[in-house]
């Protein structure tokens, strides 16, 4: 495997990253075998993740370039985004042929997975929520994605779903909002394998301490995968980790590796005005950072510190192993 | 009993509502039954919420002062916030005795509870969180959590607890942050004894739909309690329901009326720098219009809107009975 | 003139609403003259605003089509959003040739402006800020922007520049974010003819109360246009006025009564997963409701009200003209 | 001077720091030559910081403890909070009375400021603005607080007032917001002794970069005073500096160096649940931390990355600065 951690990334720091002003994107689309050849050159990059259909369409031909630069394949994305059919809901659709094809593209997606050797796939249900007052009947919503997830995941018991929560975007509120809406999705499903997913950044801008919500989720045998990024806690901005929120990163790893969390880091970023090539080994580079410091400023005196929540104790011993 | 609608609430209204810099209040503080009979002169308002111990020392006193003023005992709340004592958490303090403690004044109430006849006791565990970054231990914090308010429960099984959550304030990020980490608590809790409490605007200050939020409580048969209030979606600032966020509010009682909730619609308003009797009797009347408003509103037509989540319809059928 | 007041709109309803994400957007393009043909269609609606150059690379045929549907031309904006050669900014962007060409495009837009009769045109710095910390230098981009505006409104002082301001996006941090800073922009550049926007959206998600920050740019003879639309407080997700922020909004057209504003209200909204068409319909439906309705709520003891900050006494009297 | 920085603060870290619900503090409160004597105590503070009349009723004994101690006074600041006689207003108070006490009040401090060789003094505003909507009447409200103002500082142009904004608390909106709506009420004050404050957690509270509202105060001439600590840009926490956006308070305090500001820098921390003279002397610490590695990360390198926008670069010219 290439690189010292399991650092992996969806392709979205080479692609055009639309806004919804700038249609057009910040820079042209390349193909596939490119975006393959320019993720190579990120160093530390060890795994990549991809959604199906849209970038699996040939499944052999996305074999060989995985294997062609020596990647790992992290997950696989059902293709649950993207398309204007979906604009009020997959899972949790008002009309039950979209549901059920949600359901269908999802174990499609799981049979993928499992024949291009990922541990997992990702499910983010971005479109199951409302946008205005008096739109939705929560109920029955609930209900139906309770139902489509539970029915998608019991396909097939070795591949594992990852649910992804997140408060705002692309609806204007999300049913799966933050990491205890997850969990308690997560109880009402009851199969072993769904799980969540804490993408760093969407806690920051759910109103969570990330490193917290990740041991919650971890409390339940729940932490399936974590995403990396950072914004300024108002809306999602897929911005290079650690850049914003340097102490609550620094806490994320630390807890990560408290918790002997041993799946990938997913870097998330949407470097849609910086160099999308140089975004991209930075995110990588600034995850190995925080993987790396994470482990130098761990000790059983800190441990202690956080026991008894003495912070400013816990402070002294950080900075040394931090700060010039 | 006083009033057409099960509307209730505590005496914070008629208190000084200090504020960190006005620590002297907004108003001279007057003795118990004083305020009771201050609110006996608001009309509509059925049942009364009380502290205890520091509003139930002298308990045949309250009895008697809630019965002259044929009042309701809506609930009793344990003395867990006011005392400096508790600052680093209660049920999940890190010193032991501070948890026992805790258990114990929680036992108490239960029974103070019961002998006043009222159907709940409501906890706030708004110690329980964290100020900074590397502050907590995340793990054992939520382990105490679990443990003291399901030991506290099982003390006795006939009176019943509702758990109120709150993003921020006291502590700068409290555990029980929204109704997803309360549902994944009482979940882990496992009581059948222990519910939750929506309050309105900590619904709205942690991201949340709040019609939405009682759902998912509703759905797992939780919903226990209301509180109901407004504010800027930014802080918990307790003014009167309604005077703010409308159309959210509206639709948070009609699915109070389409959950057939029927427990107490507790008003929880903090008006530092109104009248505090008027404050409090609007607060009651806009409790009462949103109750009757919502019973107004409901009809097939509009239950059929949002199961299709056609809000533009739904809008359609509401705006005629609401709007001259 | 169609409509009985003066409200406006640009073509965003009738386009197919990116998002991120959704990068086909929600609805298939139409052009420009069955978007003049569906805007016909919606009653009430007496404007159109239009961009230079993506909607007026033929001036006649536009001027045709404003003709045809008998609108007026509310206003033209420049395009300096929608392409990626702006991502650095475009008056305050570190290349003097950038910066040129907005400076150009600028006045290129008041010519065309004056050619078609509108009242002035509309500057939306939305690059013009930064993303990251130590990305900017914020002497310099101020300096550019201040020198920028002015030098592209001295051209011609008889088509004013109506500047907008808004908080986050397109890039994550703008200059030009709020209310104040428009008016200390304003007051810096020094000239007659430049003025500002309350787009009432961008000025809830930038902390502040709508009412008052129209009343802040009137009170300096600077309130140019204003936008209408609601959200959250969260981003800028513009909705249908008044579906969120029912009483925010009624304060709102209740100002622009009392400061006698006689300029557009422009309709803005992005109804990404609503019917086009009824979405703009039921905007200006809105519109004219909240016009009336500030009407119907005024009076001398309303005024009286306000003047010594009584506000329950307030809503004892605009209830009873607003609601059933 | 004690300490080698203009590092001053008030005692409110050796005060009890109340909050709404534990209204008795989280300390005993202790007379104010012991709190004298407690700062004298605290490594690398130089400066105080006084209330009139609240610690100055005895200023021969408030000179005689600042000359014991070595301190210079950094700043005093008018009673204009406390009291909930200013609960409508100081300067923008509907009644005449009350405005014409603010003014008194104002210009008594300004000649005690005089008396004790403070450069100026510090006006906060936190009671002019409003809690609801259809509350106040904006155009007197805001032509009061322009008045008053001005009338107390044309009382004696010899001592500056620097006037402090926050978006929030004590009223739920204020007038004087942000740094831009304080730069256009320094406009429109139009004095020379008038300028601005940026609190550092109030300008993250308000939606904006801390640096750049410094920076735009600057470029008028209007930068008085900097008051440092740290938030979730939620609440002005009150935290301790650069314990949570690490990075906007390093760019913070590199814009200081940046601009010359030579003025004081005033730790305004809360530490509520904290040791009051452990956290107190750890702000300190902390801001004697990022001015120095403000000069330490300084460049023309890092300068030009800036001028042309790039923080890729700026960060790689950073980090090595700052990290281990």
């Amino acid at each position: 495997m290439r690189g010292r951690h399991k650092i992996a990334s969806g392709f979205g720091p080479l692609s055009p990253c639309v806004d919804r002003f700038t249609t057009m994107g910040y820079r042209d689309p390349v193909p596939l075998d490119e975006q393959f050849k320019q993720a190579a050159g990120i160093e530390g990059l060890s795994g990549v993740c991809l959604d199906y259909p849209s970038q699996l369409e040939n499944i052999d031909e996305a074999r060989r370039l995985i294997r062609l630069h020596d990647f790992a394949l992290a997950t696989v994305s059902p293709g649950i985004y993207y398309n204007r059919k979906w604009k009020l809901g997959t899972f949790s659709n008002p009309d039950p042929g979209v549901r059920r094809e949600a359901v269908e593209i999802t174990r499609q997606t799981m049979d993928v997975a499992s024949g291009l050797g990922a541990e997992d796939i990702l499910v983010w249900p971005a479109y199951d929520g409302f946008d205005y007052p008096f739109e939705a009947d929560y109920q029955r919503g609930w209900g139906y994605l309770v139902e489509g997830i539970g029915e998608a995941a019991s396909y097939r018991s070795d591949i594992r779903i990852a649910v992804e929560y997140k408060r705002q975007e692309i609806r204007n509120s999300l049913y799966v909002r933050n990491a205890g809406t997850l969990l308690s999705l997560l109880g009402e499903i009851g199969l072993e394998n769904v799980g969540g997913v804490v993408d760093y950044g969407h806690s920051l801008a759910a109103g969570e301490n990330p490193a917290e919500a990740a041991t919650i989720l971890h409390r339940a045998g729940k932490l399936f995968q974590v995403h990396i990024n950072d914004n300024y806690r108002d809306w999602d901005h897929d911005m290079i980790p650690g850049t914003v929120s340097f102490w609550e990163t620094l806490e994320f790893f630390y807890w990560m590796f408290r918790l002997g969390y041993d799946g990938w880091y997913i870097v998330d970023i949407f470097p849609y005005r910086l160099d999308g090539e140089a975004a991209f080994q930075d995110g990588v580079r600034q995850t190995e950072y925080f993987l790396e410091a994470a482990v130098r400023i761990q000790s059983p005196e800190l441990e202690e510190c956080l026991m008894r929540n003495d912070t400013l104790a816990a402070d002294a011993l950080i900075r040394p192993r931090i700060f010039l």
